[in-house]
């Protein structure tokens, strides 16, 4: 059993604590949090060992009555790879101490790409991360980004993509985020950080994106334009890209119009937290012009990165193949929404 | 002096009003309206005569105690030209009374293209609607896609070009529209009405839009693609797009990251409503990669198109040129909210 340490329990950490506990081939040795907040509340419940992530703040969760199993370097020292979760730029600060225990680490995508030997994706590169002693899963916007062109660059090849992101503006957690009631251009200078983040994956790639934030939670949604370089018709694009098992190709009797439906129907089919892993894409919305291919496509910034995560974790000590991770993967989250609509 | 009558006293009508009153050729003879609400109100305030635009609901205005002068055949046998400015589709039921009495007529952009002779922006084909007797001015967004590719046509040739329109849900007004958290593919299938109706500007240009609807109401945003068929460098097309009187760029100091202070802006400068006509393009975001141009640019969906109705009543009733109208509108109005930022 792989023993799994997570560092920042928040958004991401706690999502992946769950998904870990779900896999048959590791388990979850204790997770660090820097305050006793709702969170290590309920990483306590679960039965979780709670590490102190920043010793000085031990205290707290002593005066909030909830315990603690060590610091930072026991949680390390224990662990045979550490996921870290934590705020966008801390990652980098903790490397020191993962790199004096000789732990392996993954990182997630706030972080910058040097952070890491490699920038990861499952489907896209899982082999450059066998072995590698430091790894950054992509953030949402470019693993959903990566999922999408992975297939596209072997069946037709990509000649360039333009993607506008429209995020949403904040998670539905944070309540001091906006706007409230416009569509602002962020950044306003091209390009947004996507499009260098994307080549992190593909270094080839000719890609541009412009972001935009909206008065939204829920999702991020992609309008995505790919020139391919052979032919290629949107019945045939549709039938590729249902194929991918990490692809949620939303048919058009279903009656999504948007992510409050998309959150609905995860709620409905029981997913925890209404966790939506899969990138989702507007069948209807597939089309072809000339060589331009154009989608939607929303990604669900809190989720999407998870599996990304437990493949990590197998690719980074080597214990599986790509094919079996993902496979292990899917199989134990319940990976799949679009099941539901086959008969 | 032109006499004008506006039918449909709304968002479009009774600034369309306002700015005929602004002219030094032409005047309002009266304005037509069906329910007797706030707006009736105004236009009585205003000094407007107002008519009756369904005669069986006359005595609603009656009830109200709001002087009515006459039904919609009075209005339209006294003016010179029809301005109308109803919701879509009531003006194609119109047009028989205005062929009635052989009244010139222009109609908005949420009629179908085939309600006139021509459509129409006046920056890309005023003479098309010199002397015809229908003239259909093209909705807020086409306009400004219309003035945007116009100069980019003339001085670089558009290979294509590729725009999602992320657009408001509803005007401040429209309390009833949606969505509130959520970002909407819409439609969800391609291309959306506006690639085709910047076809009825530019007949043979290649363009593919995407709509989305988010929780906004202050402004349309579109984020532009156009591949040039020459080279161009970024400078030189802020230089471009800075000569055009309909054209706003954002400079970068000036802090405005979205609608919310381009409204503010407006309002400082005295403009009623606080409306802006012109497409604001952040300077920042004009990026030449290869031959892809990209910007944004936002667009306020209540008043664009009020100048282009202006110099379509010119265009229909032929007493201007091209040159002559444009300039007298923005002169008139006071277009040009750059000018502050110029020293």
């Amino acid at each position: 059993m792989i023993q799994v340490g997570v560092v920042g329990y928040g958004t991401i950490g706690k999502r992946v604590a769950d998904a870990v506990v779900a896999q048959r081939d590791m388990e979850i040795v204790g997770v660090a949090k820097t305050s006793p907040n709702f969170e290590a509340e309920a990483a306590v419940s679960k039965g979780f060992d709670l590490y102190a992530a920043i010793e000085e703040r031990r205290e707290l969760f002593d005066e909030a009555g909830i315990p603690v199993a060590g610091d930072l370097d026991d949680l390390v020292s224990t662990a045979d790879v550490i996921v870290d979760a934590t705020p966008s730029g801390i990652g980098a600060q903790n490397r020191e101490v993962y790199e004096a225990h000789d732990t392996p680490a993954i990182y997630q995508g706030g972080e910058d790409a040097d952070v890491a030997d490699t920038s990861f994706n499952a489907r896209a590169n899982f082999e450059d991360a066998v072995g590698a002693d430091h790894v950054r899963v992509v953030s949402c916007n470019t693993t959903g980004l990566s999922r999408l062109l992975a297939p596209l660059r072997e069946e037709y090849g990509v000649e360039k993509s333009r993607v506008t992101l429209v995020r949403r503006g904040g998670d539905p957690g944070q309540t001091g985020r906006g706007p409230i009631d416009d569509i602002l251009p962020d950044p306003v200078s091209l390009p947004s950080h996507h499009g260098p983040d994307v080549k992190t994956i593909f270094p080839d790639i000719d890609i541009d994106t412009l972001g935009l934030k909206v008065p939204a939670t829920l999702m991020h949604m992609h309008s995505v334009n790919v020139t391919l370089e052979s032919d290629a018709d949107a019945e045939e694009v549709r039938e590729l890209l249902a194929e991918e098992s990490r692809l949620f190709l939303i048919p058009e009797y279903a009656g999504i119009d948007g992510a409050g439906k998309l959150k609905q129907f995860a709620l409905d089919a029981g997913r925890s937290r209404g966790d939506i892993w899969e990138n989702c894409i507007w069948g209807e919305s597939i089309a072809v012009r000339g060589n331009d291919l154009y989608l939607f496509q929303a990604i669900h910034q809190e989720s999407d990165v998870v599996p990304e995560n437990v493949d990590a974790i197998r690719a980074i000590t080597d214990s599986a193949s790509k094919a079996e991770s993902i496979a292990t993967t899917n199989e134990t989250l319940g990976m799949g929404l679009g099941r539901t609509f086959e008969r």
